[in-house]
């Protein structure tokens, strides 16, 4: 893996992400990192977030497997620049669509492995394809549609 | 509007999810009602539900589109059987697929409105449209695909 995860290279003004901003006291704080063609995040959900007793609520996954498909994006974009991430001009993406399908019950006693891969680069948008287990099996799989920041959304 | 939130009828043993359930006391407790075809929810973030400063993060959306949707598809399955919500047999959905559309970012200083109509109800699948206004505009769209608990997941 990267040493430092994608979230801890972006600029302040874009770290209060609730789900990876590592500036929200309040949040996630998700983390991802490359693991050679794929991103990688673990996430440990906390006992309060239940569906139905015993397995993960759906909302939750869906929102992480949006902040690593936005970070993954920015990450992809940055190696597609040949660029260090990090560095001038910045790549921040938001989400234009999100898609999940929720395979089986996510089990909340166990850390969730999200594995995200590119599937499309095409001008400012990155489609990037997210599989989610626990235990071993998969349990869900999303699809993030990310695009660059409109400027007049810039910080 | 009905008197009583669809999330209030539901059992007990159902309503500790963190996005819709009353026993939750972490949760978002969302509320649904019927108001003639459509069903509504308001949910007023959290100041720190941001995603980039000013607006609301996409996974806060997703989460109540996806509870909204569920408790619409529960709602509606009691609707189309002539029966109160509450009674017995019980209808209780999770989610199979969550679609979520960013179309513009969500003001996060006012609350959200979300309306729901039922799409198609098919066997023990209902699929549930959802639009998520603040400020009198649309900021988002979503599907929820809802299915019928199965029997090994239920209380």
């Amino acid at each position: 893996m990267t040493e430092k995860a994608f979230q801890d290279h972006y600029k302040d003004a874009y770290s209060v992400c609730y789900g990876c901003g590592r500036l929200n006291p309040h949040g996630y704080q998700i983390k991802s990192y490359w693991q050679g063609e794929e991103s990688v995040c673990r996430f440990t959900p906390q006992p309060y977030h239940t569906a139905i007793a015993g397995y993960v609520y759906g909302g939750l996954i869906a929102s992480v497997v949006d902040c690593h498909g936005t970070g993954t994006a920015a990450a992809a974009a940055f190696r597609a620049a040949g660029r260090p991430m990090g560095s001038e001009p910045d790549f921040r993406f938001v989400t234009a669509s999100l898609q999940v399908d929720y395979l089986k019950p996510t089990p909340i006693d166990a850390p969730m492995e999200l594995r995200a891969k590119v599937a499309e680069i095409k001008g400012r948008k990155v489609i990037v394809a997210v599989t989610v287990s626990s235990k071993g099996q998969v349990c869900a799989r999303g699809q993030v549609v990310a695009v660059q920041i409109p400027e007049s959304l810039k910080h």
